[in-house]
């Protein structure tokens, strides 16, 4: 538990200095002026004193207990430092000093000597290479950071493994008018993890919303876990840095970390319910109308103006980002039509036109409230020199006092008019100045009520023969098995496979209806048709005997099964994969050659929701293929998603699965079903660890 | 010309008023206020005074002459004060009052009105429905306007057909800490256009760029060559707004004006060489930027940050909007290893460690500038606690002052550093809040440079016969000609084409060679595929004869074509239309039914350059399918590119053609050529009129 970490009644600055240009004195500055609620215990061989405040030649004179202990000292001290924090009975230690695993060879060492050092007192390690923590409850007040952003309390809690996006989070909440609850920038990360913050945090019945900013992911499973835990109550927002190749590259030199692919982070968001933002300036400004207001309860927004151009700006804004323009009830039209002035323009987006008084835009806002069309509002406002715009200011703020949908307003003004904003803001109202910015907001909070809805998807079942197919993967001699085999896995999972036989010595198998396919099965060709192991439509018996006694020449050693043809059809992909230290990873696309060089497919993780299969489907571009056109009917895309499900089932019941690939899938006319055509699966080899949770 | 209209010496304002509450009083309270250079004249009937000035009961009256009439009365009033204007000898009228066009009946009658008065004594008519003009130029220092945000001159010239718009660009370039020089907000625009103001900006000396909003467009061939001529030299910014239908629909109710299709705007935009952006905040952030900033050479960015995660941050953003990341020389990195701190990483993003200090930053500067590798600088800094940050941002402004690179910087702080934001700020260099604003930035100045070139590119001739093909058009009866002339047609310009012969009567053209193809020819028939009307693979002249019989009853007195039957190959389309108002758009994506239902095509305008065809393959998202793939060999991509330059030709030699599909187009392997095998065209009707520089 964190909570000392967050609520100390007492800290040791180890490194505390009366040098003003010295993070010692910075970190002692900064308590002081918080006004942190517990002790402050300088500790300094040399001083008697440091900014006013005693100081002690070691934490072991302290005469009081310590909760936490802050270490700025030279990287070499380090580990004593923590030595002597576990013999006092310390909790926590916050090391800024910087020298550590980021360095790589005796840095690293260092890293794990102090970790030593604190195990053996049970002393949590909070860093090494960090700025620190905060916390603005006043109860506590703690400023235990070297950084040099005021706190102002607010309902986002941040959390960033980069100090300098920590501090530009924080600094620019701070210029938009909001404030934060707690803060963490952890560095290195040795020891306190980012998803034990992430836990505190969502525990914390003040925080409402936290930012995070993702440079690499460990535990990924339990931060999953942990995310949709908080998610269904709080929105978690996210940056992560380091997409592009070139960026990597340096984050690894920055932390250390090892990166993972980019593309599995949208993959892992989307599963934890973490919504992803582009810019650093998106994802706070979400965060700032998070922390005061309600979750609208869908996407039909409607949009007060009073001025044309930016009205048009943010209807292309909202519904380019996913919005609908909420219909307005006739009673809503009939009171506005009778309220607002002639020139106003009674239709969504509202024009209250420019010489609107503060009346008018008390009645529009009451009217959007009342109106169950609505689900959020949107007002875009200029300032108009001839109006009481302190009037109108004063008039939302009163107004939104009593809505119980999410109010988000753009004031497009000047200094001359900042006490109508800070009206606005003092209401609780996120105000933006462009309203596009605005517009992305309500955006965001909409698309958060979408989210919160699939968290409360239930995973989907499907029948499977689970001790079938682990009795078949356990008597597969390699690492891939056999296509008939195989092919049985998938028919104990009730999913439509071609009928496919596999073909001993020179008997041909009785029984098969020709055409057949004939097929190569053999570890080695991956890539089947590219390199002739593949034969289509023999008529009959004696072609392929023929067929089968060239390729046997050309393929030695191999073995072959032989496949019904089935009738053509729309080709898709499906594929499960354990990606590692992240869980069971599963892919949707289009088949054949230029879909799969288009690379136009869609990842979910398991287990699937049925909700969340059909979202799959939906998710690629290439999806008007499957939707029938110009003569080509509908394909199944019921029967698509009960093969994602079960595809879904197999990654929860068979974890010694680490990759399958059906390609291609032959899919049908609506309510004509599918059938897979070619399964390759490749199963844990004995080495490696199978995890459960890792599903 | 717009000279008086920017370079008034005597305005007189039409209802001047002593009420604070009316526009007439801000007009004239403006001018003073901005201390206009020339006399002022208030016009009211009653007052003898306004705002201390002598005022008269009407223009008339006024002993001196008046270049400019602002007028604010009620609209019924304006066709009478307009007749004043005229019989005073008033060049310009500015128009503030709304109730015209955008009004519909009555309004729109109003409005033919005032300009029938207008042209009668040849005054110019801005607006109405706007806010008026300002021009900074400090020996005018108009603000003929009645809006609120307080003039700052600059050099970034604003231009909108929204007043709310204008005044949030304006308001926004000035928190920023920039201004404009010229300023434009033309609602209606019935007389003075888009087009003579943008003229008359791009011919300014002080103006360095144009930023642009855009509702709907007029006379977009003007616009078009306008924009070409100024983009060489300044940079046209813009964003239009009204994507989305709904947007479409409000833009319709707000200025009376019909919306081209939004696809068109893109291509219109390319054509003229105007960047387009997503959002008002990306267009001013950059245009503070051109405003006082060199164009960079090429896209090599260096970043300089003494915090690792915002650096991170950026090379995201840079990557992920076009730009490179500089390779330093190796004499930049020894330099830079020699003069920074240990701590320093010494690889492009440059992390100067948070301790660096002012002589660092100016060394760092100092090497990018002399590196020939770098084309552009941006820094992403924090403003450590522990640092001189006033001498850091001293040392950035006199270095920038030496630099013929351009310099963005972001500084990521608080209120406690403002006066070294100030400091970098004054030198005339950009600053923002976010890494991704900085970034995004670089990479609008590195595209301006690549649209400078692709200014100076000449339209790519083709060889064609062109008075053969309007012989062929001239002589066909209908609106779209037959298959045999239109491939005649193309056959003067060089194009290949499949073989294509007309069948007459029973008798079957001689010296084809077999398989064929047999195709009806008939306007009334467009996807002859879909409906029988293509016959593949007729082996032998019997079975030619036998299926002309099926089709000649299925589609009774259509004509028929035989083609011989091509190889198969990668298949494409090309098109040319003509859109009305605006000139021939040149259509490329590839064939067949998939991507016809993908809509992945791309569009440029003729004439194309050379490089603009190449750019225009490269354009659709499945180029990789033209590239080769897993056994499929390149197509050929050059002859494409000629086929493109032919059609390019055909649509500057034959306006009579206003539209033209070619599809499929069969492409074969790299050095192999194309073939067209099906083409449609349809001419210019009797009525309609051809007008040349409509290309």
């Amino acid at each position: 538990m964190l909570n000392t970490l967050f609520r100390p009644r007492s800290i040791a600055v180890m490194g505390a200095s009366n040098n003003t240009f010295s993070i010692g004195n910075r970190v002692v500055k900064n308590l002081l002026a918080h006004e942190f609620k517990g002790r402050i215990y300088p500790i300094n061989l040399k001083e008697p004193e440091i900014l006013g405040l005693r100081a002690y030649p070691s934490i072991l004179d302290v005469p009081e207990p310590v909760d936490i202990g802050m270490i700025a000292v030279k990287s070499t001290l380090v580990p004593q430092m923590v030595e002597d924090c576990g013999k006092k009975g310390v909790k926590f230690v916050i090391i800024h000093t910087a020298g550590f695993r980021e360095m790589g060879g005796e840095g690293a060492k260092l890293e794990d000597q102090l970790l030593e050092n604190a195990k053996k007192y049970g002393v949590r390690v909070y860093g090494p290479n960090c700025q620190g923590i905060m916390n603005s409850d006043p109860e506590v007040s703690v400023y235990a950071n070297f950084t040099f952003t005021p706190m102002r309390p607010g309902r986002a809690s941040i959390l960033a493994q980069s100090g300098g996006v920590a501090e530009l989070l924080n600094l620019n909440l701070r210029k938009m008018g909001s404030g934060f609850r707690m803060y963490a920038s952890q560095g290195n990360a040795s020891d306190v993890s980012t998803n034990e913050l992430l836990d505190f945090m969502g525990n914390d019945p003040e925080t409402r919303t936290i930012i995070m900013h993702i440079e690499s992911m460990k535990d990924t499973p339990e931060f999953i876990e942990c995310c949709r835990r908080i998610g269904r109550d709080k929105a978690l927002l996210a940056i992560r840095t380091g997409r592009t190749t070139a960026a990597a590259k340096a984050v690894s030199s920055h932390t250390g970390s090892m990166m993972q692919e980019d593309s599995l982070t949208d993959t892992i968001f989307e599963h934890a319910g973490v919504m992803r933002f582009d810019t650093t300036e998106e994802m706070i400004s979400a965060a700032y109308a998070f922390a005061s207001q309600p979750v609208p309860a869908g996407p039909n927004v409607a949009i007060v103006a009073n001025a044309g151009g930016p009205g048009i700006m943010a209807i292309d804004e909202c519904v380019g980002n996913g919005l609908k323009l909420a219909k307005l009830s006739e009673e809503t039209k009939a009171r506005l039509r009778a309220g607002l002035i002639p020139e106003a323009y009674v239709e969504n987006p509202i024009d209250v036109a420019a010489t609107a008084r503060a009346e008018h835009f008390a009645l529009t806002l009451s009217c959007l409230e009342d109106d169950p069309g609505v689900d959020s509002i949107l007002i875009t406002m200029v300032t108009p020199p001839f109006v009481d715009c302190e009037a109108v200011g004063r008039a939302i703020a009163e107004t939104a006092a009593k809505l119980t949908k999410p109010l988000v307003c753009v004031v497009m003004t000047n200094e001359n008019w900042a006490s109508t904003v800070e009206t606005i803001k003092g209401a609780g109202i996120p105000v933006f100045d462009f309203p596009e910015a605005g517009s992305r907001v309500v955006a965001a909070m909409a698309r958060y009520a979408e989210i919160r809805k699939h968290l409360a998807e239930q995973p989907a079942g499907a029948p499977g023969n689970k001790a079938k197919a682990q009795k078949i993967l356990a008597g597969a001699p390699g690492e891939f098995i056999s296509q008939t085999a195989a092919f049985d896995v998938l028919s104990g999972y009730e999913i439509p496979v071609a009928r496919t036989v596999k073909l001993s010595g020179e008997r041909l198998p009785r029984g098969l209806k020709y055409p057949v396919v004939l097929k190569v099965d053999s570890e080695a060709v991956v890539h089947k048709s590219d390199v002739g192991g593949v034969a289509l439509n023999l008529a009959r018996p004696a072609a392929l005997k023929k067929v089968h006694a060239e390729m046997a020449a050309h393929f030695p050693g191999a073995d072959f099964v032989v496949q019904e043809q089935c009738a053509q059809g729309t080709e898709i992909i499906v594929g499960l994969k354990r990606e590692p230290g992240v869980g069971a990873v599963i892919m949707f696309g289009m088949g054949g050659i230029h879909v799969e060089a288009m690379k136009d497919v869609s990842f979910r993780m398991a287990p699937l929701s049925q909700e969340g299969a059909a979202r799959m489907i939906r998710g690629i571009r290439s999806l008007p293929l499957l939707q029938g056109f110009r003569g080509i009917p509908p394909a199944d895309i019921a029967a698509i998603q009960r093969l994602l499900i079960s595809v879904s089932q197999m990654a929860v019941d068979l974890p010694e699965i680490v990759e399958m690939d059906l390609n291609p899938v032959i899919v049908y006319p609506e309510g004509q079903g599918l059938k897979v055509v070619d399964v390759r699966i490749r199963k844990q080899q004995q080495a490696q660890q199978i995890q459960a949770q890792s599903v």
